[in-house]
């Protein structure tokens, strides 16, 4: 697919609308910015073959706290070690990391609902784990997560002049996928993954069963005639995301919503941050003024997705802007083969790293994190 | 006993060395704070006769869980109506209110060890609830409460100008009594109450009964000569917590601790806030130049408790400065009765005042904090 993408400078490329991408380069320059990283587990990252975030399913539960943990004390308490694979492909929490510490921005944690809490200081948004949408069964209480995280987003919004919201959630592209249906936009084959081959055939076959079982449902309760429409839950997002979502997503899209009255906000992440867009059209459109996507080159570049199709079907001026990484004249071969296209983004990899460059005003730059990430690299490797 | 006070002015009465007085008045004009609100719940505050939060012993555990919601929502649920007694007297959150609405100042939550959970988003520190000091049961884990504070103090001191930091627990000043006795200090009589006939000999009683259960205990683990001395635990400050202290002390030492090394903190409440200032002397004595105390009239001026007195023994540098309030005229007896002792402080009421007085550059005063006082109070006041 035929990609529109303007490279800004050597540091960044961006799609979208030329007016808005103007507007956000030129605001967060020199400004103090504010990084929640928002966690969350559902059984639908432990279907097989969904996620990479883990050597098998069910230590994906571990992946988002093991994340945060190692971005605060640079080492892990729920797990040995680090988020990495056993080919020494290590998460991307690490480019995260990289960012953080140059640029020195306040770091918090929520949590949206997990089974397995971080050693951390974490801000509860009162949700549980999500299930597996193959059954229809998204999150329980997503208006519970979004109201605890609206308030949240407005306290914190008094703090900082933006916010960048990262996130860590196995199987969070398919939920994306669950999510963008539920609301009646065109997303299949448009969500990214953490895997180099995407398993598109797979994550559609779940979203559409739990469809399936959602407008099932929804038909036996509601009796209407007009339960075929594609755009079935775009007047009831909450209950979109209580079928077909996961907990990240009301927290991040309260967060958003709470605090981009006041501020803007960049969206750290790839395609699940597209769906968050979705979400906050559904819910408080003018906020959509407030938001950037910030993402990686991996994403914004992807020939198996098209973020950039998802975020214009929903509004688009929204502007979406990328770290213009390189990784393959690094040192490594574990950070080498994130140019093949695996991980690609996570932990708020993308946005926060266009962040510290812009708010640094260039004194930090895709040069400077990509050495830095080496160093962090280099002690956490596995021994050959 | 003589009370050596300063009248700043009408708004504002101080104690303490008057240069490090004068610094911080100047100090927190115009600038930005961020009122971070501490809460727990123990079994010392269940203990007959302790504490005046809650109509009786049980509904303690609810009283804090209430009072940060109060401070959300402006109303509760955890409890039915708001933390007010029968006779109308309610709690000093709804100063705390006032002054935060006035000021626009953001608030978190953080959670240092409670039975009851607040429907709020708030930051888990990974406390358990707190034992009976009686018993030499204070407080399970307080190290890794202290450490998951610090890295939060750490990270949000990078967002505001300074920190208030105030506290809801019941029986606090029993604990802080425990606290200040274990880590050597001369204490009796001289930590303040909700009441207004101090039970004085009772908190001596508990403490006592918990400061020998300790020291026995100790005595056949270590077998050291040196266990008479009043300064038993100054050297061992998390057994001091551990054994007379409550989940508060750390959260808000660490907070402290973590934040003070960049920005200063108003240690908003009374004799509960000298304890922990004795804590942190013991932890990081560098950090005592970042701490003011920020409290109320009542307990600065207090005849039946000393905390210039508890506070001159640990570092005579630390200033204390006052909300000078005046409720005698105010419309309502279940205000007016703060003037007869009652109350006196509590969720941080005097600190959150002084700081929006100061930060406001007086915009916002006694008067206008007392005037929107009548206000939230006339609405949940119980019908005649």
């Amino acid at each position: 697919m035929p990609k529109k993408i303007s490279i800004i400078n050597q540091d960044l490329i961006a799609a979208g609308d030329p007016g808005s991408i103007k507007r956000f380069l030129d605001f967060f320059l020199n400004k103090k910015g504010l990084f929640i990283c928002v966690i969350g587990n559902t059984e639908t990252g432990k279907i097989p073959g969904i996620s990479a975030a883990g050597a098998n399913p069910e230590i994906t539960d571990y992946t988002p706290a093991a994340d945060v943990e190692f971005l605060y004390y640079g080492s892990c308490k729920v797990i040995d070690g680090v988020p990495i694979t056993p080919e020494g492909i290590p998460t991307p929490g690490l480019i995260t990391k990289s960012a953080l510490e140059l640029s020195d921005m306040p770091l918090l944690v929520a949590v949206a609902g997990v089974n397995i809490f971080p050693n951390v200081p974490f801000i509860d948004l009162h949700g549980k784990a999500g299930g597996n949408i193959r059954a229809g069964s998204g999150v329980e209480n997503p208006r519970e997560i979004f109201d605890n995280a609206k308030i949240l987003g407005e306290n914190i919004s008094k703090l900082a002049d933006y916010l960048v919201i990262g996130e860590s959630i196995a199987g969070g592209t398919t939920t994306a996928l669950g999510l963008l249906t539920a609301l009646g936009y065109e997303a299949k084959g448009k969500v990214s993954s953490s895997l180099p081959d995407n398993p598109i055939s797979l994550k559609e076959e779940v979203v559409n069963s739990g469809l399936e079982k959602i407008k099932s449902k929804n038909k036996s309760k509601s009796k209407s005639k007009d339960e075929s429409t594609p755009d079935l839950f775009r007047n009831d997002p909450f209950k979109a995301v209580a079928g077909l979502g996961d907990p990240m997503q009301p927290a991040v899209a309260g967060i958003t919503i709470g605090a981009g009255k006041r501020i803007p906000v960049i969206l750290a992440g790839g395609t699940q941050m597209a769906a968050i867009t979705a979400l906050i059209n559904a819910l408080d459109k003018k906020v959509l003024d407030s938001i950037v996507i910030g993402t990686t080159k991996w994403i914004l570049t992807d020939e198996q997705s098209d973020i950039a199709g998802i975020v214009t079907q929903i509004n688009p001026k929204i502007p979406i802007l990328a770290a213009n990484f390189d990784f393959s004249k690094l040192k490594y071969n574990g950070l080498q083969v994130y140019e093949k296209g695996i991980v690609k983004e996570g932990v708020g990899a993308g946005g926060i790293s266009v962040a510290s460059i812009l708010s640094s005003n260039y004194k930090i730059n895709i040069n400077k994190i990509q050495k830095r990430l080496e160093n962090i690299y280099e002690k956490i490797k596995p021994s050959a």
